[in-house]
């Protein structure tokens, strides 16, 4: 069933659906008197709607019944990626949201080769975020996850408490297997966690930002024995953080 | 390093760079006289090489040194997707490829919107196979995978003594989140398994299919509680099982 997110609470008994949803519905869909979709509030309740009037570019649904479903990852995973080539950007923004990812940040990074005009930093964010709704939806998750830039890895800011790692192919070379999983297991264990992690362009990470990121409590992992594009390492980390948190 | 399959071994001390590996070696990546580079042979050694000559239009490689470093998933692991829209096949074979598939089959499964022209199968399998090449050697695989059609999901053969799974969203949906994890961790203490996963496309797997896959032996599990596209599954399903197997 189609869901849409709303950003503030179901106030009345009936919805006018806001510009951006009767688009798509009515427009897109060509959604017709009597369907039915879900909108999900900001109590990450998910509201079971139906269409009960379509006039003058304007749509109105009633709530039949409202759930709850929570299918987030029981950690608070935080993807931080050197910005990476043409638009793999969007594909780790895609899929990292269908994967359970709650946030996203990009930094300029020592290897990268693409760089953001700092003039279109804003432009380029509002553009992931949508891609971050989209993707939410299709996969009915609960929340919109978010996407930050960052300019410099430096001003990174950690929370306490939270279990940070990087994906460092050089543990991975030394043939480092086990720190991520013991990771997991001890997340296992942990109520609502954060984890972090930051991953490479193509070019990988640099010592000096392996440096930045040892001394903020970062523990460099390996994510197995094969080579992943820069795009497909965050993939590999939050379906892993998946299967050990949700499928164990 | 960059890397080339050799289909022989290596036959004499000299290596006279087929066609294929000249073109990318020394007209795309203009190598000189003296770069190094790594060719994986039939028997999964990797040798060393350094270019000797150039001229002619031949180039000639010199065995350096030559090692094994065995970065296989411990399972031969095939996946098998119904025909998804668009480009989703090469994203599944390139992905599917770097995450440590070794064999996939495509099949015009029920709910595919996508079909492929009988007369375009060659070249469609000779295409992604090139793919599937280019992803083993950019991903420092060993050997590399085989792409397959099946026009019907019924002709599929399982070898015996194989774990066989579908991902069905209906299992997902019913909760179902142990069973995945129970057979991954029955795998390890198995030696050189084979793990046969059906994926269906966009529409998901129907009815019918899941009685077929049931009767061959495959078993119905959900890989968590998000909804992920096609494409996404298959990854999800691999990272998976390296994370339970290769980082333990």
């Amino acid at each position: 069933m189609q869901r849409y997110f709303l950003t503030t609470p179901l106030a009345a008994a009936e919805l006018i659906l806001p510009v951006e949803m009767y688009k798509h519905a009515i427009t897109v869909l060509r959604m017709k008197i009597g369907t039915t979709f879900e909108v999900v509030t900001p109590d990450e309740v998910i509201h079971c709607m139906k269409l009960v009037a379509i006039k003058n570019k304007q749509a109105i649904a009633v709530e039949v019944k409202n759930y709850k479903n929570n299918v987030e990852l029981p950690v608070d995973a935080t993807i931080i990626c050197g910005l990476p080539k043409g638009d793999k950007a969007d594909f780790i923004v895609q899929k990292g949201t269908e994967l359970g990812a709650k946030h996203f940040i990009f930094f300029e990074s020592d290897y990268s080769i693409a760089k953001w005009d700092k003039k279109k930093v804003a432009k380029k964010l509002t553009r992931l975020s949508k891609i971050a709704q989209g993707a939410a939806e299709q996969s009915h998750r609960l929340v919109i996850p978010t996407v930050e830039y960052l300019e410099d890895l430096a001003q990174l800011i950690v929370p306490n408490a939270t279990t940070c790692i990087t994906a460092y192919e050089e543990e991975a070379k030394k043939g480092e297997a086990s720190k991520f999983s013991k990771l997991v297991t001890n997340l296992k264990s942990k109520d609502k966690e954060n984890i972090f992690a930051v991953f490479g362009p193509e070019g990988g990470i640099s010592k000096q930002e392996i440096k930045i990121l040892v001394d903020k409590g970062f523990i460099a992992v390996g994510l197995g024995p094969r080579i992943m594009r820069a795009e497909t390492a965050p993939l590999y980390f939050l379906a892993a953080l998946s299967f050990g948190l949700e499928l164990a």
